[in-house]
Order: C-alpha cells, then structure tokens, then sequence
C-alpha cells in the first residue's frame, strides 16, 4: 500500500474513487497535516499559510510525490525536491480561468472607471457623464506570459474585439513595440528570468493611457517604479492582483491612488468548481504515478515552473 | 442644393467631406437646433434632452431624412414621421460594442462581487476570501434581445467559455428553459409587444442565483417585481444600465440594495470612436440618400425599430 496525506476537504469528491493501491489519512488542519507528513509517499500539502506546508515537505522524508491545487511554486524547496527525487504536481491550468476572469473584469474595470460608478452607487447619485470613456474593441494587448491563464485571457480578449499579441518569459522584441499597447496583461511565473521584467524603463515607454493589469507572479513587475508613474499620472493605471508584500499594510500609497485598482490575490483562491477540477486530476494523477508516466501538471523543478 | 441641419460637434470629421449637393448649417446648442429646424430637409437631431429635438422635429416641415446616433427611438413620433414620409435613421449598432461591453461588466462584477473589492480597497482592507466566487466559464446565459448589442454580448460571453442562447423578440420556447440559465442579458428595443417582457412571473421562474442585466429599455423588465425579488432575495442579483425613472431618484431602494448594481444609463453615451463612427455612417447615408436607396439603420417606423 501507498500511504498518502489528503485534505480532508477533498473527502467527498475522493472517497469511494481512490484506487486500491492507495492508503488515504486525511488532515482536517494544519497541525494534522505537519503530524501526518512524515507518514506520507504521496502528499498533498495545501494551504494559505507557508510555513505548515514547508515544515511538512520537511519532515515527509518517504515523499515521492507532493501535489499543490496552488499554481506558483516558486517558494517551494524546489532543489531539494529534486536532490529526494520527489515529482511536484502543481495547480497549474486548474484555476486559469477564474483568473483570467478577475483580469478581465480589473482591465474593464480600469477602461470605464467603474469603481467611480460603485461610489456613485453608495451615495445613490446618477453619474451624468461616464468616469471612463476607453473601448476594449479595436484595442491592443500585449500578454506577458502565455501559460494557461495567459491563454485564457487572449481567447477572452478577443472576444472583445481587442488584438492581442501574446509573449511567452523566453521571447524578445516587444520590448521596442512597449508604446503601442492599450493593455500590459502579465500572468508570468515567479523565476530569475521574470524578476522585474517590467521595470522603470519599460514603464517610461508606455502610452501615457496605458493600464498595466498584473495576475502572475509580483515580483515580475518593479512596484516602487509602477507607484511613481501612477502617482505622477505618467500611465494611465494599474490592475494589481498581486502585490508586495502580501497583504498591502494599511498605509500603502497604492491604497489610496486613484488609478490603481487592487483586488488582493483573489483572483486565484479555488472555487468549487476549481477545487473540483483539482480533485478530478489528482485521480487522473494517481493512475500515472502508478504506471510511472509523467503527470498532468508536473513541475519542472529546475526551470521552476 | 439640400439643406442639412448638422451638429457642428461633427465639423471637424464632416468638413470638406460632405457631397456638394448639401448645404450644411451647423447648430452649436439646443436653441440653434430648433431655430435651424425650419431649414432642414436633413436633420441631425441629436441631444440628450427629448423636448427640444421633438420640437426641431415638429418645426423640420421640409424634412425628408432625420438622422439621430441614438439607438433608441421609441420617444419619437414615429407615426408622424411615418404620415410626412421622413425617413428615419437611428445608432443602432454604433454603440453596440460599448453597451456590450459595459453589460459584461456589470455580469462580471456582479459574478465576483467586485462592488466589495472596491469598498475594501477605500477601507485600504485587504479581503482575505473573495466576496464572489462564481465562473463564467461553463455557465449559461439567455440573451433576450439579439440585434447588434445582443449578438456583440454574445460574441463576448462565448469568448469566456459562456453556453449562450439568443432570443429574438418574436422568439417563444425560451420562457420554459428560464430556470436553466445562470444570466439573463436583456437588450430588448422598446415596443408595444416587448413591454414587461420578464414581469414577476418570469422572475419566479428564475434559479435562486440567476443575475438579470438590463442594457435595453427599461420597460422590456418589470422593476417593481425585480425590486422585491431581489430585497426577498429570490434572485443573486441584477445589473441595470436602464431604470424607471431616469435618473433614479435618490431614496429609491434599488440604489442600496446590496445585489444590485446600478450603471446609470452610462453604457450608450457615445464614446470618440462612437462619435467617429456615427460621422463616418452619416457620409455613407448621404450618398445612399442622393441615389434615392434604403439607408443604413433604417428604422421601420411602423416596427419601431
């Protein structure tokens, strides 16, 4: 028998559907999941919180595979993972298109000045005239990274009627093209080769309407850079679903400018449907890793993604 | 040579381009419009205030062809353009993607709950769980209505993964399924058989989390029953681009209740690219007008639309 750990939150859609190979302990909490790990050969360690699920992977030292429903690992002991040979399946792809629906719903937001149309609201007051004038149809976007949301977002965009021209981490030349862009949508992964892949200089050469909506990793975009070109009004503002740190303390300037549009990593935390996409795999997955195929969703743990 | 009664907003466009069988006079304000009207065997009437273009129209006795970049014309005299043979064109199609798009966003924020991301940005809260969870992707729409803003909704609905059914006015079969659908999206034209379309029977019909997006004629939606199924909270919500009255009076209970999200009529002013538009369309109506041929969004004065 294979021992594995599993969010009890999954007990539901799993029980009954495992296959007889597998031995499931199910962990309610955090602490359960720390107690458990060390009995583990498959994990599934999943949580808001980090540092449970690094002391975890710590201690399962008979892991042979560890699963995330989580997209971004990059702050996982990915080297170490790879010196104990342990294969990393992530959520990659399972909640890709909520999030490109939060970016979506943030670059129309920003186009139309629909937080001024919520404000309005609340003070029960008839805008006479719109807070944003921008159309989506016959505008360009530039997608900086093109995995699964990526993707998710170009196919939406184009429903609009927007032109999109989609830039996987590795591609060059657009760079030169930066000023012809209505939108900057980035959904990059977290690596040495993104960190700050949008800095002061690449903001210097923005439209001075262009929104930057950011739903990938935070530090791929220089935050102190995008706060002064949006305070000094240099572009015309920022979706941010990721920032750093994470929360935003209080006391932020990002808060509290008028162009910026905040919505607090929502963007990524599984819906039902996404929890239920996730548990659909992790059986997909289990069938694999007994054949010793490769996995849906496996993390390549050098490149990091 | 024709007189054409023209607003000088479209000089800068019109000028030089139009035929030289037209003698334009460019009024500049509501009483200019009205004094010129006697003039006009062309009129492009065009305010957001009704009386004074129903008194340019009543004054316009010369009058062969009234052009408006208003898609909705039910205001008008119909008839009585109808009785003195003046051809009507409307903006039917010129605002489209613009409505369109304000619809999808109001779905969108409603589907999310966006509303409450942007009052907890105000509070500089950083919300720990998302205020809506729920995918466009996979779900299902009604679209009521399906001339240029219905089929433009529906292009971009489907862009997000969204099953849609359009329904024309004359349609019938879609009031059994009502139950099935996740959104119902109205762009209805206002008419004698449209009027109260969706009243309290179809509402009660309605899945208890089914969201109703008017962006057509307030009319074509029972406001009243929608006001109760939603403070009963028998519906998840609704969207209204359009309300009765117009604006909305500050004390009335759609402005406060916590799943309706009002958007002020703002979807169909006239954005630049619409304004160019509804000039470029004028240009081509000339030369149709002069070859005594059906002109571009003709309106069927006896359809109404």
């Amino acid at each position: 028998m294979t021992r594995a750990v599993i969010p009890s939150f999954h007990r539901q859609v799993l029980d009954g559907r495992l296959p007889d190979w597998l031995e499931a302990e199910w962990w309610h909490d955090p602490e359960e999941m720390v107690a458990l790990a060390p009995n583990a050969e498959i994990g599934w360690f999943d949580l808001h919180q980090k540092p449970p699920v690094l002391q975890s992977i710590a201690l399962a030292t008979q892991m042979r595979w560890l699963n995330t429903a989580y997209a971004g690992v990059d702050w996982m002991p990915l080297a170490e993972l790879d010196r104990r040979e342990v294969q990393l399946t992530c959520g990659s792809g399972l909640t890709a298109s909520q999030v490109a629906e939060y970016a979506v719903m943030g670059l129309l937001a920003a186009a139309k000045g629909f937080p001024d149309i919520v404000r309005a609201q609340d003070r029960a007051e008839w805008l006479p005239m719109p807070p944003g004038e921008r159309d989506l149809a016959g505008s360009r976007a530039l997608l900086l990274g093109y995995g699964a949301i990526g993707q998710a977002i170009g196919r939406i965009l184009e429903g609009f009627g927007v032109e999109v021209e989609p830039v996987r981490s590795k591609d060059s030349g657009w760079r030169e093209r930066l000023g012809s862009f209505d939108w900057i949508v980035m959904s990059l992964p977290g690596t040495e080769q993104t960190r700050g892949m949008i800095g002061a200089e690449e903001i210097a050469a923005l439209r001075p309407d262009a929104v930057v909506v950011n739903c990938g990793r935070a530090d791929t975009l220089d935050q102190d850079a995008l706060v002064e070109a949006l305070a000094e009004k240099r572009i015309g503002g920022a979706v941010l679903d990721v920032t750093t740190p994470e929360p935003l303390p209080p006391e932020h300037p990002l808060w509290s400018l008028p162009s910026a549009i905040i919505t607090m990593h929502l963007s990524g935390i599984p819906t039902q449907e996404a929890h239920a996409r996730a548990a659909e795999r992790f059986l997909r997955n289990c069938a694999l890793f007994r054949e010793g195929k490769p996995l849906e969703a496996q993390v390549d743990l050098v490149r990091g993604y």
